[in-house]
């Protein structure tokens, strides 16, 4: 089969734009399992937030004209008609020349539309509260709607949820939550030479670094995992443990067998299944990555060098996972200096990991077998196609892990 | 009670020195269950990778000295003495003279120290191999313990483990890891105003924020949490939930009632069943923050507005966290412009949250209340207590959620 070669930017797009997030996909979470997930739909307020004017002192709750004036000499005088405590609701209403006491967070009664401190006050045997301050409308006071407003919208569709979010839920009453159901990945390793990594490896024999790996990225990122073990380079196997997969998840990924050589079979297996998009990325590394559908799982051959793996699981393949969630945020990247010049005349992107070290970036130079690598990385730069190479001291994005 | 109030830094001082991680708090959990947790110990390679001298391409492998002089009009010549595919142990020596072919991750054989490009050769029909290019000793090849050398330490005790050391981990065949255990923190919600989030709130009391939101966030940095639901304005009834919940975890958290004013009760109860460090941080927000110890576990009166008890969850009781599994890593900040001035004249720290857009910190005004402000921002910044405020423009570490 021809390489058919694309861009490490096309990769993206094609493989987003073959596959959609269905309708069926959402369900109904309680805001104490949410976390993680991608809401479905827009959140908006039933209700403002505080529901009430309220309080942010102790203090007498009254109407600010009645300070008016008011000083050390010449205290403003009022009549107390009760005291509002945090949580009781206010029944008493204020009128001219009538104050209520209230305690920090309490609501504020009908009529009055400020608080005068209880520092600034004197309250005299007979019921008297003099106020030795002025105070101005809605001093010392958090208004209705202030934090949120009825109606408005506080958390957005698309929106991975945090435990940030779960105090505005709590605060406006909302337990449940839409979200998108988890993508479920398969994941396949493929190749007569590989054995598992509980079992004692042979001389000449590599263990399955991939299936634990890439599943350990994908549950990472909010994804449901199944390890469908390793195949040997046999065509039938191959294709029965691929439609298995297929059926049972929404993504599938092949790890190893994806270059050009004799052993291939990956993109042929997919072919017959399917459809191949593309065969072969122009990316350092990760050039032998594949993608295609097998009935309505979207397939991915991925390099079985497992860094080269890792970093295109991270790029290209999470970028479809983000849109089959819906999440819609720009992944976050911060900006560093190089520690050392790069070359890269690839005619090809080039991903080169790096450890951040007080605002700069130190390149680690990359033989695809490396695995140690990552462990030591804290992120990962993008090198364009048509560059020969960053200088030392060329600011770059980081992308980190 | 009187406030014994400490600065910020002290806060986090003197609560980390109280408690220390207990050797019994360790388990082995395996690869694929121990994503999130610290390392309990120094991980070492049992073997080096690769386990021997690799090819990084399909050619001949052969010792280097037999292709000095060699060039396209003058090949050597080498006899084939046998294949060695990848997987394959190598049993067949190469001697001065023999090559023998290879593919790309195939173990070199005893005497060969390269590999010469099979674009380079030619092969007779009488099976000797023409090597038009000279090699030098171990071009084209990965030498044994390139990556990982054994006995090299690969993973340091206090690691968190992500998806990232999974693959090292497999390499070497390390199928479990020994952790700490996850801290156990109990949350309990303290007030009279206070009702459950499922439950109607009747106008004037207020929805239990804190016991949900502390609980998200407690879980989300790798701790195990317990909701002892709401206790009342009542000695006996904190003094006993408080008592339960200091035998069953690690760590408790009380929101709500640690203010100075008449229903505090918070540090009056921790000081009746064991001890209280402080009481108050010179912060801004979270002054009305007590830490002590009931029993063996560490108590936290929490502040309870929960943007308040949200950031000193987030700094001063995850830095006991931290401590506690043995987390050995500076936690990750990043430089930014701020994009407004911010007066703060206090003579205590602030917290303020930001926005991060375009390399520049947003700060948002913060009035402790306000629950939506975490939803918006990215990170949180300090403002020194000795500072009066920060410049527009000025460089400030920005701490992200």
């Amino acid at each position: 089969m021809m390489l058919n070669v694309v861009s490490f930017e096309e990769a993206m797009k094609i493989t987003e734009e073959k596959f959609s997030l269905s309708e069926q996909s959402t369900e109904r979470l309680s805001i104490t399992e949410c976390i993680g997930r991608i809401t479905a739909e827009d959140i908006a307020a039933g209700e403002s937030i505080p529901p009430f004017d309220r309080s942010t002192v102790d203090g007498y709750a009254l109407r600010a004209s009645d300070t008016f004036g008011a000083g050390e000499s010449i205290p403003a005088m009022l009549d107390i008609k009760g005291e509002i405590l945090m949580g009781e609701q206010a029944s008493q209403p204020v009128s001219a020349g009538e104050c209520v006491k209230i305690s920090t967070g309490g609501m504020l009664p009908e009529g009055a539309d400020s608080v005068v401190m209880v520092e600034h006050t004197e309250q005299t045997p007979d019921g008297i509260c003099l106020a030795f301050r002025a105070v101005s409308p809605f001093q010392n006071v958090t208004r209705k709607g202030d934090d949120v407003k009825k109606g408005q919208t506080v958390i957005k569709k698309g929106t991975p949820l945090s435990s940030r979010h779960i105090g505005i839920l709590c605060a406006l009453g909302i337990t449940e939550v839409l979200c998108t159901k988890k993508i479920r990945v398969g994941i396949i390793s493929s190749g007569d030479e590989i054995v598992p990594v509980e079992e004692c490896v042979p001389l000449g024999k590599i263990r399955d670094i991939n299936s634990h790996f890439l599943s350990a990225l994908m549950s990472e990122k909010g994804c449901e995992t199944t390890e469908y073990g390793i195949v040997r380079d046999d065509f039938d196997s191959l294709y029965a443990t691929l439609q298995k997969a297929a059926d049972e998840c929404d993504v599938v990924l092949i790890s190893g067998g994806s270059s050009a050589g004799s052993k291939d079979m990956t993109a042929t297996v997919i072919q017959k299944n399917g459809e191949v998009f593309f065969h072969g990325i122009a990316v350092k590394p990760g050039k032998p990555t594949i993608s295609g559908r097998v009935g309505k799982a979207a397939v991915f051959g991925l390099p079985g060098h497992p860094a080269a793996a890792y970093l295109i699981a991270l790029t290209v393949v999470l970028r479809l996972i983000r849109k089959l969630t819906g999440e819609d945020i720009t992944p976050f990247t911060l900006t560093a200096e190089l520690t050392k010049s790069i070359s890269s005349n690839h005619g090809r992107e080039e991903l080169v990991p790096v450890i951040l070290k007080s605002g700069k970036a130190e390149p680690l130079f990359f033989k695809s077998g490396l695995v140690s690598l990552l462990c030591a990385a804290d992120g990962y730069i993008i090198i364009p196609r048509n560059k020969e190479g960053l200088f030392e001291g060329e600011k770059v994005s980081v992308h980190p892990f």
